[in-house]
């Protein structure tokens, strides 16, 4: 990696994955910065792919300070939401690259959150077989979740990122000003993944979220850049150890076999998925607690600060007639199911997690315990 | 790589690429054999993708090898020709594979010519971001070709193979016996790459096409294993150096500058690529004569040869008004053409290639004695 001189105020993390080595820098005003991307190898053309929501927001920022470092910078605006994450959106992204002749050392630039992320990422991991691309997260949960692991992808009609491939950005730039325009919703929402961390790697961190979580709320740039540099540190260690999710990265779905039973059952869109994982890690806390792997004292905690996230902590009644058992099916189904009982990631005691199987009696009853009276 | 016991008449040659190293088998009968693919690391369920074509003819064949391996084997065959080399074919695999609830396990099999293989690559590439896959394939060109490199992909409206990645397979089976199946223009197309790498590497093989291009056009099983073998083993030498395609490789291109602009004059399917880059490899070696690179003697000798596997060697007129114009344009938009005079490969001596930039005129003498009269 080159040497570079950064601004004042911009926190570093260095992926470490060999010759797919990444830097993620995390500060405010980064968009506008053309020193941000400008000791990358890189070709004379550049494509911005955002989306409708976000493009009016920084598009004009991220142009200007390309325009330094690239002759041609296009983009593309595709619509907002997980529902045009589909071959056709994506399409989209191919076209333009086609229409304006773009060679195989054109960059993409991904200018949004987990969608556009996801998309951008995938477009770049197959168009001529593969061209650079630069993760720009603008949402919290897109800058402490796919800043790292290198995971894209689109969805098919019979499941949700089913169809992707294993890419490593060139950088990944989390600038926290955007955070700024973020809707109270998705703040929470990315709090949820930033909490997690803490209870499956890392106490010194849990508390010092407790302690923060007011700041954090109140979108202070030196607590959030705080929590977003820990955030992809914890996971790059865990996704160093397992780039090919075979095993250790499980530990990261913690809260999720819930969290994404509540997605689907609700109808995905109706909760964010962050609220889901929330309520979800408040569940397999329970769980955890059940067998006996963490205390009451802990338990209460963890509750107690998801709730402060703003997230959801009592689950939603998806079947009046037959609630764990729509929860039960709705686990199976999920892909982390292998036949038999369904393995959950629990919490091993504070700052460790592991993959367990969990008889279905035991989680039916934290169900029960969790939901709103119908 | 595990021990194994091949049987006799059994060629191999093994891909050196680290974690990603594979075996290509060579033989008679190798389909339906169950010890051509007992040995791999492999899932229970298997999908065997094929087309309309082959499907009838061999795809029973490897159901019956494949049963005694899987717990599961399905197929989806798909229609043929490079015209559905496109996403919604694709779909038709993602679809089976979600439909029959396929896990990251799942081996894909891919059972017929190049547009099998490349689909059912780019396929295993992006299912649950990768699958393994085995290449069974059923052309001369396919054997000799797509067994090696680890290029896979689709087309999209305004570019060929401009979708894809670099994906490597877990085996390669090249069953001799398919290619008994096979039409005599296929047969033919296939030879051009045969004989192609006589010129670009190795002047010994060269030779030994031209004493055996009798028994090869006559589908001799022996002289084909050593024609697939020997082939597989100079691609594999020249993409070993350079997997992802940045220098060395582009030799592979002898004869398809002008081959591209054929087809693509003539209009996709008219002629077969191999006819294209037969008759490609004739202009090339013409302009490397011209260049003063290699004597008339071997200019003689390699059309010779190219007219032998029956191929064409008088190139076709693409425009009547502006023959040479259609040409030079066509190769222009070609993505190999980097601005300002297009680069050939040329044979820089006999069994040595390199890519070089050539006049433009030097490039028009050569396109009009070589076209047939309009």
């Amino acid at each position: 990696m080159n040497e570079t001189v950064l601004k004042p105020g911009v926190e570093c993390v260095d992926i470490a994955l060999g010759e797919r080595s990444y830097q993620i820098r995390i500060g405010s005003g980064l968009i506008g910065t053309d020193s941000s991307f400008d000791d990358l190898a890189v070709g004379q053309s550049a494509l911005i792919v955002s989306n409708e929501t976000v493009a009016p927001l920084y598009l004009k920022r991220l142009e200007a300070a390309l325009g330094t470092l690239h002759s041609r910078v296009q983009n593309v605006v595709l619509p907002d939401g997980e529902a045009h994450k589909h071959w056709a959106t994506l399409n989209q992204i191919f076209d333009k690259l086609l229409e304006r002749q773009c060679d195989r050392k054109t960059v993409l630039y991904a200018l949004g959150g987990g969608v556009v992320g996801d998309m951008t990422g995938f477009a770049a991991a197959c168009y001529m077989r593969g061209v650079p691309f630069v993760q720009v997260p603008t949402t919290l949960l897109a800058q402490v979740d796919s800043s790292v692991g290198g995971k894209t992808g689109i969805n098919h009609p019979l499941g949700k990122n089913m169809i992707g491939a294993f890419y490593q950005p060139l950088r990944v730039i989390c600038d926290l000003d955007t955070l700024s325009t973020l809707p109270a919703r998705e703040l929470s929402a990315g709090m949820a993944e930033v909490i997690k961390y803490g209870p499956i790697a890392d106490m010194t961190f849990f508390e010092w979220i407790e302690a923060n979580i007011g700041d954090l709320m109140a979108r202070d740039a030196k607590a959030l850049a705080l929590a977003v540099k820990r955030s992809c540190e914890i996971k790059a260690w865990v996704v160093g150890q397992d780039e090919r999710e075979s095993g250790l990265r499980a530990i990261l779905n913690f809260g999720h076999t819930f969290g994404h039973a509540i997605e689907a059952g609700m109808g995905y869109g109706s909760w964010l998925h962050g609220e889901a994982v929330g309520c979800g890690m408040v569940m397999a806390g329970r769980l955890s607690h059940s067998l006996g792997l963490i205390d009451q004292e802990f338990l209460r905690r963890l509750e107690s600060l998801i709730g402060k996230a703003g997230l959801p902590v009592v689950a939603p009644v998806l079947d009046a007639r037959d609630n764990v058992g729509r929860y039960m099916d709705l686990m199976h189904v999920d892909k982390k199911a292998e036949g038999g009982a369904i393995r959950f990631v629990v919490i091993d005691g504070p700052g460790r997690a592991r993959l367990q199987a969990v008889p279905d009696d035991l989680v039916a009853e934290v169900i029960t315990r969790s939901c709103a009276t119908p």
